[in-house]
């Protein structure tokens, strides 16, 4: 049976990760997201909403580029530190023992340790509400060697990603394969042609 | 060691949702999109990609709504057939044997059979690329009861999610609990107020 739950932000599963943005002072700061999604394939662009009063609110507007920065498992600490203070307060990547880069390609730092790491410059801001979704164009992703395959992709079974669930506030890891995409439909489809991707 | 990849929509986790409308002549359609995410806390809103040649892309510009449907592990070759053809050259519900419902808030059909639903009210269209965002406001989050816990809270433990991985094209479930968020970070905090959340 349905029940109804009334107006929530809920999506499963929710991503995690750092934003990272350089502060007026070129100090490195990050913060944790959890509204984050793909937004576009062509060009690849990623939507972030932070509210207003986050320093790196500020710091987008002031330098038009960050980096999206995807966590580990066993950066669960870490991640969930990047989400209970603010820059204003505390240098986090000193605290969290955490390394910040320069990126080579856009003007935000990004975390050495973390997997996966995306390289991004701001083409679109919309308000929607208490936050505002900044989007922005992945110029580059940047990965560990050691989470590709043998054929140079990225495998998400050695990224081990953060997943968020947002109402229980809390963190699980990922889980077993189930089957690949645009394959295990198969069994259902009638004989038409394959919509392109 | 970190590798340049080059330009990627890169996101992990990446959700897998089916999407779902109305047709102009009033049938149900649905489609898989894993282009979403959480947009805004107040008013809570989604933002969802699709392609300007989807029959769901009309079905939101004459319909004004949308369901976003959470599927569960169970269905997932459901859920990967409704990405694999077209709502033009078949009727996508009956072959897969799901039960389109008409939603009392929206006008949007939704998915019976998937544990979570949010019914959505198109509220802003953002021109991107390939892909147009469509945020949509959630006006109710509807559940089925078995994923509750007993203070009526939604347990992602219960819903089971799919988790999509882009570039490998996988679906994967959730794994184990790794820890509380807002809590687990506080081994690093300082000496410092949280901010607001």
């Amino acid at each position: 049976m349905k029940i109804s739950l009334g107006a929530k932000p809920v999506l499963y599963p929710t991503p995690v990760v750092i934003v990272c943005t350089y502060n007026q002072n070129e100090r490195p700061n990050g913060m944790a997201v959890a509204w984050a999604g793909i937004v576009c394939s062509r060009p690849p662009s990623i939507g972030i909403s932070i509210t207003r009063k986050a320093l790196t609110y500020e710091n987008l507007l002031s330098r038009e580029a960050f980096t999206v920065n995807i966590p580990s498992e066993i950066h669960a600490a870490e991640t969930d530190y990047f989400g209970l203070v603010s820059g204003r307060d505390e240098d986090k990547f000193e605290k969290a023992k955490l390394t910040p880069m320069q990126s080579d390609i856009v003007d935000a730092p990004y975390i050495l340790e973390f997997p996966v790491v995306l390289e991004c410059k701001l083409t679109q801001q919309v308000e929607i509400g208490l936050h505002t979704q900044f989007i922005g164009e992945i110029m580059n992703v940047l990965v560990d060697d050691h989470t590709l395959t043998d054929d140079g992709v990225v495998d998400i079974e050695l990224v081990k990603p953060l997943i968020f669930s947002s109402v229980i506030y809390s963190y699980y890891a990922l889980g077993d394969f189930i089957g690949s995409a645009f394959s295990i439909g198969k069994s259902i489809q009638g004989d038409v042609k394959r919509i392109g991707k």
